[in-house]
């Protein structure tokens, strides 16, 4: 087997890359917005006017009532008093008028209805009238011939109301930019079948096309093109025929299906091949065809493919659209871990950012590019320069948020254990009447205790069983947060068993299997609470961590477990009973624990924790989780007031 | 002529008024998230999930090679090094995999293709692989049975996406709501064909519609029906019966057209007849139809129309989405006018907002119910509470923002003389490589200085002729603005003169004409340039101003002075000739002034102003000024160094 492989010869920084795209779109005249377009102002919201919008009549066009009443003459009211009420002659000296009425043409002034009191064909007014008053003359919303959008702007509503009022049943548009996305190869298939090992779901094509569609451009989805040079090249010049931009998708990783760049050198001039961004890497960029279209290899992994879009796509239409470099709103947070990256790339990390007291705090989700999953929970991006090497725990960076800061600011962190109420626990909280977002971050029982000692978290799920006295949590708590006045509030009772393969073919029934030559473990990392529970157990019964196979193979959920045991990784590993259900495995009982949530005194009073006070009393959430396998929300809302240090009363 | 006027009975605050409807809709069964229908992923773009969406397949769904390279076993790799490189064999122990690949199932792990040398039928490595390096094991993103995204959330790219790989085709996302929309009334036309005196065009439903698209709604748009009862009824009744909301828009002042109060008392019930808002008072509520369907009667007024929309359907829709309630970002300022609003009344007030220095400054815009360009030029509302009566100028406000603060970051404020060069101005630097915004409000030359004095803006048009010594600014300048350092650039020199009817009928040559009886003269507002070179002409010629008939009645710009003669409010008016040819008038030349921008130096020499200093060297702006009648451009961007005192240098 041949092995063609091409390397990224002249990866570049983000700034060097755009500069040189910037020069071959200004060689080949397609740096200037796009030309306009007529549209029905029906058909206008959302477009970009392509030309500066002049009113074609004044508004009002006329002089107009501005009142239901009279139309006056002001000279005949001189005078009026309570004393001295002026009466004015209906018809000849006072015409009835409502809003909106020309004036007529020998009225200068018109009268509130309730101002006048109506007496046979004869008004009585008691105060005189001035003159124009209660009338829109001409002109006094806009004068015909004024500016009243300029070019360049995207469409309001009201914007589209007032072009009518100023005459227009049309407006010049920005042409929406086309943007040809070319998903290929073969490994791919379309969404909705279920895919094979080796196949996988072409979604990035949907995700590229929504966000060409979001960002004002027009997509145009080409169907997977197999991995076939000829294939592609057709395809590509084919589409270089119909849109402003093309984009291959994947076939741009340094592996045997990377044909874009040279699809690219054989339809026209690469510009880029590779640049200094994680995710990212493996962009190309080059002009196709006679016409010299742009043309832009995008990675495949979804992660990658979305950002780069966001990197390239998104400025260069909002540029060909006439409207201004996209900006999202920054905030600046404090990060919980240190960040490594590698000198010389640029680092686009991907956070949840919430309020914690009087700090915002930035946690790193999954920096992998394949964990696309980390990109719909992301709140927003920390960029970490090239040559920076990282930033430190606790250290001050800039969020670029994908969110709204009003809804940080409506987001409860939970760092800690795994639990599935958790997830049942944030959609009854963002479903409430003053909802709030639960995010939560899996560190583990240990790990959600020393978040709050940091001040990173609002609260962490904890299931950690001292050894010595048999208790939950408490003795941990005092140990690791000494100085905070906690809660410490039930939420359920659960089961822990082995998760094992349906049927039990190994036949394990409790710690000693784990010793048999033929079982694999499964662990859970350090510092969870079911890990501290088999350490227990296996302490308890003479069992080192050696006789057991697997045991430094480590999940950080228990689904995490459970998918272990269901691919073959693992023949069993300890967890609840519901990820061993949620993936149809059997499930052998060990001991039922009990899963609080730890709580800092502020926190747990503050109006931001005050629904997640109210869902934990609620009946409807309780019958929910005892819905739930291997749940007993009996204690749910209690709290547990033990013998603590005195600082935590 | 019978009246038949309702009078607001039961006027009400708009709290009250919120309250009543959704009691109502309570008890109509209407108050919930609307059902949920199945589209297909590709729709489902701004679509807001009726349910949670759950993983139907893990992601990846097999264990995968995350790196083109070699998958191999750990095992056979233990204890190579640079001195003892491991030796696979290929097929049997190493076998080529790209990026995606399955893993095959004697492996678990890969080695990165640049890490290895091929020889022959074997490749070589340096360095031992740890177990399930560079392989994505199955459920790494996401585990089927996870929590996806949860119910009432707003699909985004990255959602659709994540949802094709978790195995979705389709998701359950909530009924747009349809919004039925009745304009109503006899004077209203269509857009698109010219209107006579008392014929309006019809753009409210443009408006509405527009707002029900941008919010998520369906709008359906009924013909205009004119303001016959019977008519009326008829097409509400048919409107209840396909829409989740009617919306009936005009007859809800208390005018002769005032029906929509009775046609929900005739259909159903009556709930709000007028709320203590301004603008939007007359708003009706009801609910109608053997289906209880809500009623809202939008006032006629376009400002009203469009704010009652975002009070009442706004919210409405988003509740039906399942979304929170609409928030707005919001930003601290300080109003630059003392603002009276009637007891009793909350009022909306329209702003535009601007960074002037170290603070943020919101100038009130026309207060109008009529003025639709005030709220296109909007930036933002203050929202003055009832029995409050108003706020000092200089006070904190809060605005709620229609644009992101990134924008209000980059707006210039001009507040001073109006000169028609100021929108050529605003677009040009609209259209620039570092965009920027520029705001201006109309208060003449006077105004603008005091505006500077005060810190309102950051430049001001001023042409301000000083009786005395002939020159222009200068000594006002020194007379209002002693403490601040400022620089004055010319924008231009412009030709002032009688803007008169086409033809100049009345033969009007000069000053000595104002004082004919047949002369009826429209003059610009105290402090206004143009308003002190007419009196200093007046002074000169020994004309006082109660010789000129007219001299009372203002207008505040010169566009405005010329729609006075246009529509034969006036004979003649001072101004300039932009105006003139602007409404097709005639024009007597008077003079030639200058025209100068006056600019704080701080400001003049800060980032926010640099593409203004630009644009006035740029010789294509000067071109194109010196396309309009009436300008003289060669000294622009000059700047005038005048004897002044010494904190001016």
């Amino acid at each position: 087997m041949q092995h063609n492989r091409d390397v990224y010869l002249q990866e570049m920084p983000l700034e060097d890359a755009w500069a040189r795209l910037r020069v071959a779109l200004a060689e080949a005249g397609r740096d200037a917005p796009l030309a306009g377009e007529e549209v029905l102002l029906a058909e206008a919201l959302g477009r970009v006017t392509a030309a500066p919008v002049w009113a074609l009549l004044s508004s009002p066009h006329y002089h107009a009532c501005a009142m239901d009443g009279y139309a006056v003459r002001a000279e005949d009211t001189h005078g009026a008093s309570d004393a001295h009420p002026a009466r004015l002659a209906l018809e000849s000296q006072a015409a009835p008028v409502d809003t909106g009425d020309p004036l007529p043409s020998w009225a200068d002034a018109v009268l509130m209805v309730e101002h006048v009191q109506q007496a046979g064909e004869h008004i009585l007014l008691r105060a005189p009238a001035a003159r124009w008053q209660h009338v829109r003359a001409v002109g006094e919303d806009i004068v015909a011939t004024e500016l009243l959008l300029p070019a360049n702007h995207l469409l309001r509503p009201v914007d589209l109301g007032a072009a009518a009022g100023a005459g227009h049943a049309q407006l010049l548009v920005r042409r929406k930019p086309r943007v040809a996305i070319i998903p290929t190869g073969d490994e791919l298939i379309p969404p909705g079948q279920p895919p094979q090992p080796g196949e996988i779901v072409e979604y990035n094509s949907l995700i590229l096309s929504a966000q060409v569609r979001a960002w004002g451009g027009e997509p145009l989805c080409w169907p997977i093109v197999r991995d076939d040079l000829e294939a592609l090249v057709a395809a590509v010049a084919e589409a270089a025929t119909q849109a402003d931009l093309v984009l291959v998708n994947a076939g741009s990783s340094a592996g045997r299906g990377d044909f874009t760049s040279r699809i690219v050198e054989q339809l026209g001039e690469l510009l880029v091949h590779g640049i200094n961004v994680r995710p990212g890497h493996p962009v190309v960029i080059g002009m196709i065809g006679t016409e010299r279209v742009p043309l832009i290899g995008v990675p495949g992994y979804p992660v990658s493919a979305t950002l780069t879009a966001e990197l390239f796509v998104e400025p260069l239409l909002r540029h060909w659209l006439g409207l201004p470099a996209p900006q999202r709103p920054t905030l600046e947070a404090h990060i919980t871990r240190k960040l490594l990256s590698p000198a010389g790339d640029e680092e686009l990390v991907r956070v949840v950012v919430g309020r914690v007291g009087e700090r915002t705090i930035a946690a790193p989700l999954s920096r992998g590019a394949g964990t696309l999953t980390s990109l719909v929970r992301a709140d927003g991006l920390v960029r970490i320069p090239r040559f920076l090497e990282g930033v430190n725990a606790g250290e001050r960076v800039t969020v670029h948020l994908y969110r709204a800061p009003y809804e940080i600011e409506h987001t409860l962190l939970a760092i800690g254990s795994h639990d599935l109420l958790l997830d049942l626990l944030a959609q009854t909280l963002a479903e409430g009447a003053d909802p709030r977002r639960l995010v939560s971050a899996h560190a583990g029982s240990l790990g959600g205790l020393t978040a709050l000692a940091r001040g990173e978290a609002h609260l962490a799920g904890s299931h950690l069983l001292d050894p010595e006295t048999g208790e939950y949590n408490l003795s941990y708590i005092r140990r690791y947060l000494p100085e905070t006045p906690v809660r410490v509030v039930t939420l359920t009772r659960r089961e822990q068993g082995f998760i094992v393969a349906p049927g039990n073919p190994q036949r394990i029934t409790g710690l000693a299997d784990l010793t048999r030559p033929d079982v694999v473990y499964v662990n859970r990392q350090r510092g969870a609470g079911t890990r501290v529970l088999l350490d227990y157990g296996l302490a308890q019964a003479g069992i080192t961590a050696e006789q057991v196979q697997g045991y430094t193979r480590e999940e950080v959920t228990h689904l995490a477990v459970a998918a272990a045991v269901a691919t073959g990784l693992a023949d069993c590993g300890l967890g609840i009973r519901g990820a061993a259900a949620a993936l149809g495995l059997d499930f052998v009982p060990y001991t039922w624990e009990r899963y609080d949530l730890i709580i800092p005194r502020a926190y747990w009073e503050s109006k931001l924790l005050a629904p997640l006070r109210d869902v934990l009393h609620s009946p409807g959430f309780r019958q929910a989780a005892a819905a739930l396998p291997g749940y007993d929300p009996t204690d749910m809302g209690d709290e547990i007031v033990p013998r603590l240090s005195r600082s935590h009363i």
